[in-house]
């Protein structure tokens, strides 16, 4: 009696990632596991009938890569949610915009929103963004709104400031502003920071179970194509419940580590659910916290100011005081921390709280994650 | 290059539960999967130095088993919490008891609860439950809590009745009794029914993490010695936490497949969590459902009277309503379910709903379990 391997990888140039960087030509796989690297030769008796022989043509092979943070599940059910509006989906300008909302407003049931996303006023040969009146030349029947790439500004057509009852005679909400004609003082779609949730109180739409598991399905399959093997995603219901659909179908093509928001953690606890329940293909990591603003909108809180703000240093998302609370709640519950500190003013009270928890509830594998961890200082790299 | 095997079990009578009943004198193992299963020289050929080779003395090797239901976890648990007073436990008297609760009360800070279980009356020499006063001289610093081991009734000292402030005074609660001395009208520490709930308004102790993690440990290493490789579980959230834990520090002695209680359904909707997260080790699979009672309390619900009882049908722990309403929830969101339904009538019930969901909601794999499934008629057995 002879085991076989199960596959065999030939005429390849493997990356081996030894000590001494070694180049092997084959390997063979048996149960999903590497157990040879080698010479083809070498590999050439664990050849059996039933074994696969994949010739990869002198193709290089690596190690699987791991992104260690993305929002490809999320990403991904944007795409079944949201009209592309970004100048990489062919916009170019705002009939662009209003020709490709109208394909989706002809398909979707009166009365339902259309969402149109990653538009970008500086990419339009208009150098503008459509005005309401131009969102109501797509359609009359449905609520239309429209998000922009950088955020905090979003356009809305007649129907959607009507579902809402906002008229000339509406006042700006606290933290938010309608702009208006200069003319009639009516509001022209234009909604600034809060005057989104006056259209939209329950926040933007949950995806539908189908819209959430086609779409991390579609990225992740991108994302095996580009090489990556697993991948650490950030999840709420939505993505968790598209992960382990995909689990279920067997259609999940890469590895996912879940880091669950910090949101959900009483339901967390009250199930009983902890680090580790999953399987080598997907598994529950930590658990995700904010602490302050991301580089590319220059709110990271930073202990220096902006270039192009001169008084500017970014800002927290969370204070001192709520985030010891949460995280101290979690830390003494067993959960292994993830947070997003990208400013150096962010990761050293995360460093503070971190020390402080690791000190107050010890454990000897305390490996939370700074995620994102962009602007650091000599006293960080130093702790 | 050859491939060994990791194990190799010989000098054994393998049971293969093949079609023909064959018997195997060795097998050999490769990344925890049998790879060959023959005579002792068809895998002598799989053994390579690092093989490790068990010879079982001409024993019967069976494939692993497994009990699809018990209550193994908070078994284990109530072993780490309680004071184990059965005949099994050596107790015989009313002295046997109360030096088994001296010994607890001794080593537990004044003030905090002692809980007695599995007392039996009838298999005390007294042949009667001992009173409030018998266990005051246990301790009058503890509240004393003893559970019987048929349920519906228990003993308490007078530090627990005091704590609730239940005194001669006191009326007995709806649903509930309190039995009193004869003569001084004093409660004599013996509680019925929802007298219980007076004494403990937040019902039963939780189990702490190492508590349910100890229980958890020494059961299901007592069932791994009896054979068993993979149990069904109910689990709350200390059965949850307890496998997690014991998977995480690699002490899980045997598979755990968790249905989770359906009072969480809401927890486990709102993070997204589905049947399938989990490995081959620890594994969420349904939710459970309570029809109706137990066979040996003569409670299930049945379409004939109890020999002893000749009106009684027993009693269902749900009405039609809140079973449909409960069920259909569950159902259409694709959890898989797991009912308890012991006798004919809850069966029945059980069934007719099932129909219903399937039709409703139709899925291919309709792997839902009536758990129990005792009392059945031919109707049942028909459909």
């Amino acid at each position: 009696m002879v085991l076989h391997a199960d596959m065999v990888v030939k005429n390849a140039k493997i990356i081996t990632m030894d000590a001494e960087g070694g180049i092997a030509g084959a390997l063979a796989v048996k149960h999903g596991r590497i157990v040879a690297v080698g010479d083809e030769s070498e590999v050439q008796d664990l050849v059996g009938p039933e074994t696969e022989t994949l010739d990869v043509g002198d193709r290089v092979v690596l190690p699987g890569l791991i992104d260690s943070h993305a929002h490809f599940m999320d990403a991904g059910s944007s795409r079944k949610m949201y009209v592309d509006l970004s100048q990489e989906a062919g916009i170019h300008s705002i009939t662009d915009i209003q020709e490709k909302l109208r394909v989706k407003a002809e398909g979707t049931p009166k009365g339902e929103w259309v969402f149109g996303y990653q538009e970008d006023d500086s990419k339009l040969k208009e150098k503008r963004h459509p005005t309401r009146w131009e969102l109501d030349e797509v359609s009359m029947k449905h609520p239309i709104l429209v998000t922009t790439v950088g955020g905090h500004f979003w356009m809305a057509n007649s129907k959607a400031l009507e579902m809402a009852g906002v008229t000339k005679d509406t006042p700006d909400p606290v933290g938010g502003k309608f702009d208006r004609d200069p003319k009639s003082g009516e509001p022209n779609g234009h909604l600034h920071e809060e005057a989104y949730d006056v259209l939209r109180p329950d926040g933007p739409p949950e995806p539908t179970r189908e819209q959430s598991f086609e779409g991390a399905k579609e990225i992740l399959e991108e994302c095996a194509a580009a090489g990556l093997t697993c991948v650490y995603d950030l999840v709420y219901r939505s993505e968790m419940r598209a992960a382990i659909d995909l689990k279920n179908s067997g259609d999940l093509p890469i590895r996912v580590r879940m880091d669950v928001t910090i949101d959900l953690i009483d339901e967390l606890d009250k199930l009983g659910v902890y680090r580790g329940l999953g399987d080598d293909w997907l598994r529950i990591c930590g658990v995700k916290f904010f602490f302050d603003g991301a580089i590319s909108a220059r709110t990271a809180a930073v202990s220096e100011p902006y270039l192009d703000k001169p008084d500017f240093y970014g800002v927290f998302a969370t204070t001192e005081e709520i985030a010891r609370d949460t995280l101290t709640n979690a830390y003494k519950k067993g959960y292994r921390i993830s947070a997003h500190a990208n400013g150096d003013r962010a990761i050293d009270l995360y460093l503070n709280i971190l020390e402080d928890l690791q000190r107050e509830f010890p454990r000897d594998d305390p490996r939370n994650r700074d995620i994102h961890c962009t602007v650091i200082n000599p006293g960080i790299v130093e702790r």
